[in-house]
């Protein structure tokens, strides 16, 4: 039996020699995992076709995500040459200071350290996060679906013995396989840096609720779009339908429709519904119930409110924290909204669906964070990498600048 | 009874008004609040003279913390007149892209939130924690210890009235008297944002044990100093004394020597000894045991090791990730140590006791936080702010971009 709390300690331990890596060392060793992962396609396919085979009576979206074939291939050695590419997040000097003579102070980005990555179904997001991993410096224990299993297992083996290969440390990073090793690795606060969940509410809300180690995601995505009594009514039904319908599983789709009560409600709820079925060929249900809750299906409500103020107090007391419009055409009202909203994301005349770390250009994504600290909105590279202050004296003491004999002299080199 | 989970519900749903003030209001009611408390000052002297007769048979080092006299009035206004002058940390643009024509994506800073903060003893922390609070934008909610209670409660007085007069809105902080209020708050992970303790380590590690909600601080701190063989021994029983001596119950104040084993352990230990008798008129005792502890008094441990590989794992898996510092005129033995321990601070040939936001040149300190995530090291107004994400469109719907109908155009502005 493996002992996870040993694993996890082990890496911590180690992890200092992943975070000491060259650039160029990580940038070649994502190079080497990008041709290992095409020269064994082969035997890739072959073992996600057994997991295909041995999960043929799951629903037909979870085998689409199960899939890894030539096209999923193709997207992530794509991904890994896009990510090499990307500035380097590590030893970034964020402050330089001369705090007296002789004694300088430096603050230097460098890797978060082990994180521990949960997901469910899809193969490609052990490639994309492994990637994204090695390129920040982190050291990563991965732990996939049980219904991914042989796809998992061949795909961590070939870029495990490439990273290895090109100069990355032993252990950089593990798979765990029995779903055991789960709630054992949840517990290792002590060593695991970070969790990142990724798949469907429950499974996040899960692991949010068992762990003392910090969860960078999101479990529910409460979208709101507020229609303002200054609306270009077109527009609103227009990204309404856009915001429901471009992809209606995902986080950032809306769910509540707040509308100014100078506004007629079921005429703004007939136009979304045409938009939907003309932009997307999909009947969306327009509930007038008003209640707050994530659909995920093409049904969204509607609530009518007295204004930009109360739309403000709902969203805050109600909504996720993650991505909430205004549609106005009126300035003033659109940055009441803007500031006073406390979402990763405030939008205005403008689909929730751009919450996207693609969409923002940040090139590659871990995922979208509700938490205020650290990483907010949709997390690239950068919420992967802390920071540590470095001093350098010569033989510089306290004391001194305690009883006066010395003082300090603060200037930014 | 207080029920404070409705408490702390309703100051997070209220928070975005404290969050939208301009600096000048920010700055205005901290200038009140500096008046208010000299205008009050024979009724807070007053009511810490109450606190201190009825706690006079507690120990003297926790009386010294507890007193409020002119001595610490005067430094707790200056320390206010200090945080106005500094820059503002709100509405700060931290990313301004153009992701197509029309859409443009904004990052700005804002405060976190709701900030739950507890501490012990000393009233002056109360002053210090509220006016960090204000200048970030920042709801918080207080709780004292109970040997402070009277005096707590006329500054929270003072300090609230003075606040509203000058324009920051109802409730912007609170203060909870009763014990039953800790656990009852850390239990509310939806409305408060962060904890940040300040107290002894007991304190802090039951707090963090007892809260799904982030914490910010630190428990314990086990600093260590490594001795290269490539040392002036000279400094580093210089360096090694301060860090000791200069005040023995910090957090930065080192416990544990690991030293080259080709240098004379003995003969470092008799000179630090006569440095701490020089420079600070104590006694230093040093074990030669090695146990990795926090002392917390005028007693060290040595132990011999092969080099700086042995110091860099020794302090990764068993130190506490706070300050640790080389000795060594070696560069590159140095920046083996520097590049490589994992730890908040690391220093050399100076003392692990500038570890503090004023010697860092951050003008005041919340805190210093051991955590990787969101703040590390000495915590200044910056590690009380968090951003949001604005997005500005026109009509801007997703399925034009996913349809390939019109793509992505980045520019920096």
């Amino acid at each position: 039996m493996t002992d996870y709390a040993l694993l996890a300690k082990d890496m911590k331990a180690d992890s200092f020699k992943m975070a000491s890596l060259s650039e160029e060392t990580r940038n070649d060793a994502l190079a080497a995992i990008a041709s290992a992962l095409e020269a064994h396609s082969e035997e890739i396919f072959a073992a996600n076709m057994t997991d295909l085979e041995n999960g043929k009576d799951l629903p037909a979206p979870i085998l689409g995500r199960l899939k890894f074939d030539q096209h999923k291939m193709d997207d992530c050695v794509t991904g890994i040459f896009d990510l090499i590419k990307l500035p380097d997040p590590l030893f970034k000097k964020q402050l330089d200071r001369q705090l007296d003579e002789g004694l300088e102070l430096v603050r230097v980005t460098c890797p978060i350290g082990v994180i521990g990555v949960f997901f469910e179904s899809r193969p490609d997001a052990l490639v994309q996060i492994s990637a994204l991993c090695i390129k920040s410096g982190n050291c990563a224990i991965l732990k996939g679906g049980s219904e991914a299993k042989e796809s998992n297992k061949k795909l961590f083996e070939v870029i495990y013995n490439a990273g290895i290969e090109a100069g990355l440390p032993e252990g950089f990073c593990a798979l765990v396989e029995s779903h055991e090793g789960v709630d054992a690795l949840l517990s290792c606060h002590d060593s695991i840096d970070l969790v990142i969940p990724r798949g469907s509410n429950a499974f996040v809300q899960h692991i949010m609720a068992n762990t003392k180690i910090p969860v960078m995601g999101h479990a529910d995505g409460i979208c709101t779009i507020y229609v303002d009594k200054d609306a270009d009514l077109e527009k609103a039904a227009r990204i309404i339908a856009d915001a429901k319908t471009q992809y209606v599983s995902a986080c950032n789709a809306a769910e509540v429709i707040l509308v100014h009560e100078d506004i007629d409600k079921e005429a703004l709820a007939g136009a979304v519904v045409a938009k939907g079925k003309e932009a997307a060929g999909v009947d969306i249900t327009v509930n007038m119930d008003g209640e707050y809750k994530e659909y995920l299906d093409y049904i969204m409500t509607m609530r009518s409110i007295a204004g930009v103020d109360e739309a403000i107090s709902l969203i805050n007391r109600n909504g996720s924290h993650h991505t909430d419009a205004i549609i106005t055409e009126n300035d003033e009202t659109a940055e009441r909204f803007m500031d006073n909203v406390d979402s990763a994301g405030v939008y205005r005349n403008c689909s929730t669906r751009f919450a996207d770390g693609f969409r923002y250009g940040f090139g590659a994504e871990v995922g979208i964070s509700t938490s205020k600290l650290h990483a907010r909105g949709p997390v690239g590279l950068e919420g992967l990498v802390t920071y540590k202050y470095k001093l350098y004296g010569d033989g510089h003491i306290v004391a001194d600048y305690a009883s006066g004999k010395r003082s300090f002299n603060f200037k930014d080199l």
